[in-house]
């Protein structure tokens, strides 16, 4: 391929709202252009990396015996209304109305569209397990799309589902694309953390997060130094930081003491001249679409379930909670969410906090606390001479003992793990790392096939529901994470798999014997199976080379007529990221270079 | 690959709804199934033939130098403000605002996205021509979807946009996709009739589409039964078939007579016994978007242009017109909108009628007619003694001469052609098909450019406005009218390079040395490059027979225990769609069949 017939507008100038390098790279090598927020066009020097990210998907897929197929981007509401999530997806889903009034959706993900089709087909035990995948586009309202496309608002996924006689054929396959997951990373050149993970608003229990340490990654991972473990925050758990409370006989007698001014554990640690270790602390959540059985729950009994959808499992549309634990940690509200099996957790208003505890923001604790379920975090349960808000204003009781003077309607871990905290397998210290996610794999459970109504017969004759896994990867952000990984300040360096073209060419000037000699390594490269870019511009040397660079090729091939003209005729070969050029006779410089190009591509697998 | 861990859910009954052939048979073979109205998925037995003919596309749009990028499918509605197709689309096009207000358009072509790519990059002559495209999901909201995938809502399109200096260029590109466009056709076994189009709600003038006939095609077609031409009705011309009138002076003079209860043309015939050739039918109509300048049209001085968009061409948005035509014709609403240059025309209402021409509908005629103006067709040019409505209830002119009594604002060729008409090339008999439009390819000129604002600076460093052409593929029904040219009553009949596998392999019973045999020849050929499916279902033969004919696998090879256990053991080969098998010996099957294969893919190019 030559230069100026193929279209690559590289940029000297980075645009003003790149801040990290795929971004950067991304536009300055002329990969890919901005549409609007969050909307990206590829051009073909961008496609054809992209392409290969998806090749190696589809190759990975096919090889454990998932099969390709194709839904359509614009998808119909009333399967979302089936599975419930037309209501709680919340506003990140694209819906739109069409001309006939029918509700449609532009894709965020395809459980319900896969399930629809597997419900219609399923009729026996004999034909599971099956495992589907497509490579499309999808669509996500994100509020503020950044970082190119790595948040994009329309991104192209490979999403994969499988259905299942049973939860251990489910392990199988889910096993299996563990396998294929780090496979498809390691030959992309990347290196992922796999980490369990919260499953979120999918559903099931059972997942794997397949993360790349980034900057500006929105997770926080919790990593231990001394063993394997790898944890999202939003799951992480960690070794007991306390002794277990003492016998409640030698525990003061709980007490009553005014607290003016002091609010924040901060201010009462001052006031008490105390460690924030000693003290409950005591908040308020408000929880959104709460599936957990609340008709034993304290102040519950006036609730009332209601079903998203007529299969789907009846929830409390709105709960509030108060949520106890050790002073000097926090709450996370993802495990909280998990807990309660609850679709959105956040703090309530201070309206709601006043009326629920009868006191003002600051006051609440679980001595007496009757209108609401207490869950407490099991550092709590370590306590009993502790200090935690009276429900008035300006008082606190201290010499609080869980178990004597109050006890909870659940005990559970529901703490924010931190970097110093110990790893919950080896002790070892745990650190934190940011991390972008790049794929997921997830035993959804019955989820959707119970809502959805899915059935087969078994080997008895008996209907029974299909167990379900899903399985994303997005294409578009792994393209990105590699960049982020390989990269200097030249531009890109392309891992062999994933490089747009393996070699260019650069004659110093297009023309005679250098132009002859550059197309024919041009054509014979070609004809190895290699992919070769001649820069055939008519340009300085110094800007072919600065392009070069740029776009990260992994092989360099400078045809000069000066080496041209030695008795031993030669070009420059660079490996990209290399210092050292390397000269090369012309009669050899084909098969060498093919050959060092099939030796990369043979390492990455 | 194993028929078992596929999946293939054929099917003995049709869909109710499935009225043609490829409707029947994508869904009977398991090739796709339907998700909604319009939207359908493909089930990896149909990806895998769509795979093939995408891939046809890729090859001969990079031949001919064209780009292959990826736009978002979701696209921003500013750029679509910009040319004016926000408001002129109409509702086939689905729009929808996101969470942050931002209006957005799922994309129903790509005209305006990429060319707001090419102005953001475009500076120089020397950049140009460029030529990109991509394949891609687009969606039309249907009012009607049905067909299956032959006219759905959400389609795949292989969209291609050129951008050049001038119109010479701009006809090189233009000329070369006719041929990739022949190419492609003829690679996937389809015979299509290149014909002469209206370019419609696109613009520009230039334009070739590329029909296959269809029983349900939407297009009616214009063929010569002595030449070359053909023509959409939308477009076609034809010979004179009347003499230039006689001379003024020899015209009897206009005289008003009653014509009690005689409206239509057939009660005007009986009622004067006459014939309709003598009459002046004449129709009011509503013409939306007119672009033509009628600044000194009858009727006409009150209307006010405006502007969809800053930089479209200012329009009127709504006028009404009188259209004369000789009594047995027809006007063509396509050919009178092209020359007004609407976006839409159609039939005034009664009450519009009555307003315009002050008498009910039946009475309307060209004499004295001075509300509106009159837009005759060059039939009636050739009348000087005819009859038409007085503008009044029960009341005609006869001895009307054109010229004399009457002269129109325009005259034009604005009659629909029919078959019996005279081919305009050459004389010879024009009779009449049904297509369906598969491709169209355009000179759409500087309609986008202009109104988008493309700029480049030209040899002298003057800044010019480039020319465009744009180029469609519909992936979708290119598959489904494959179906529909080969099927027979047992199937599909797949030509070889779109076949989803060359080979089937139909072990009667799948074990022991039968299951061997099929084996081994399944790894034979795919070691040769040819694709097998072996049905290793534990199905009677009679079963496995019918399913291969109907996903309609170009060979089958039938391995028997009986034909194995002969003193030469043989297999049997058949190609789909001939009634007799043949006997090959085991030894030789795999060359044998691997070498047919790629005959038949050498043939078709």
């Amino acid at each position: 391929m030559k230069f100026s017939q193929t279209f690559i507008p590289t940029l000297r100038e980075v645009p003003a709202d790149a801040v990290i390098a795929s971004h950067r790279l991304m536009f300055r090598s002329g990969m890919a252009r901005k549409l609007a927020n969050g909307l990206f066009t590829y051009l073909p020097l961008g496609l054809r990396a992209f392409r290969k990210v998806e090749n190696i998907i589809r190759e990975e897929m096919n090889a454990i015996g998932s099969l390709e197929i194709k839904l359509s981007v614009v998808a119909p509401g009333e399967l979302w209304k089936e599975s419930g999530r037309w209501e709680s997806m919340g506003e990140s889903m694209l819906k739109v109305k069409n001309r006939t009034g029918a509700d449609l959706v532009i894709s965020p993900t395809a459980e319900e569209a896969v399930t629809g089709i597997v419900r219609d087909e399923l009729s026996s035990y004999k034909q599971l397990p099956i495992s589907v995948y497509q490579i499309n586009a999808k669509y996500r309202d994100e509020i503020r799309p950044r970082y190119g496309v790595m948040r994009g608002r329309e991104f192209t996924m490979k999403d994969a589902y499988s259905y299942h006689v049973d939860e251990k054929s489910l392990d199988e396959t889910y096993q299996k694309m563990g396998t294929a997951y780090r496979r498809i990373f390691k030959r992309c050149g990347l290196a992922v953390l796999p980490v369990r993970a919260d499953s979120g608003a999918m559903g099931g229990s059972g997942s794997e997060e397949f993360m790349v340490e980034s900057e500006i990654g929105d997770n926080t991972l919790l990593l231990c130094r001394e063993c394997e473990y790898a944890a999202n925050v939003e799951k992480a758990g960690c070794k007991p930081d306390y002794e277990a409370a003492g016998a409640l006989a030698d525990a003061a007698p709980l007490e009553k003491i005014p607290t003016p001014a002091a609010r924040t554990i901060a201010e009462l640690c001052a006031f008490l001249k105390t460690d924030a270790k000693t003290f409950i602390k005591t908040l308020i959540y408000r929880a959104v679409n709460v599936e957990l059985d609340l008709s034993d729950a304290p102040g519950c009994a006036f609730l009332k379930r209601v079903r998203l959808a007529p299969e789907a499992p009846a929830v409390y549309a709105e709960a509030f909670f108060a949520a106890c634990i050790r002073g000097d940690l926090d709450v996370n509200e993802m495990k909280l969410a998990a807990l309660l099996k609850a679709s959105e957790v956040g703090l309530a208003s201070d309206a709601d906090v006043e009326r629920l505890t009868g006191a003002p923001v600051g006051f609440a604790g679980p001595v007496g606390l009757a209108s609401l379920p207490v869950v407490a975090d099991e550092t709590t349960a370590a306590l009993n001479d502790a200090v935690a808000g009276a429900l008035e204003k300006d008082a606190h009781y201290r010499h609080v003992a869980y178990g004597r003077d109050f006890t909870p309607w659940l005990v559970a871990d529901v703490r924010t793990v931190k970097a110093g905290d110990r790893c919950p397998a080896c002790g070892g210290e745990l650190y934190e790392k940011k991390g972008n996610e790049l794929g997921h794999i997830f035993k959804l459970g019955y989820k959707y096939t119970k809502s959805m109504n899915v059935r087969f017969l078994d080997e008895n004759g008996a209907s029974q529901t299909p167990v379900m896994g899903s399985y994303g990867i997005g294409v578009d952000r792994t393209l990105a994470s590699i960049i982020e990984e390989h990269h200097d300040d030249a531009g890109i360096v392309w891992p062999m798999s994933v490089a747009p073209f393996h070699v260019v060419i650069v004659p110093i000037k297009y023309e005679g014997a250098v132009k002859s000699a550059a197309d024919a390594i041009a054509v014979g490269l070609e004809k190895s199976g290699v992919e070769a870019l001649v820069d055939d511009r008519n340009e300085r040397a110094g800007v072919k080379f600065n392009d070069a660079d740029l776009i990260g090729i992994p092989f360099r091939i400078v045809v000069g007529e000066k080496n041209l003209t030695l008795e031993a005729p030669s070009v420059e070969v660079r490996r990209r990221g290399e210092p050292e050029a390397k000269r090369v006779p012309v009669d050899a410089v084909v098969q060498e270079t093919a050959g060092m190009v099939f030796d990369e591509l043979m390492k990455l697998g």
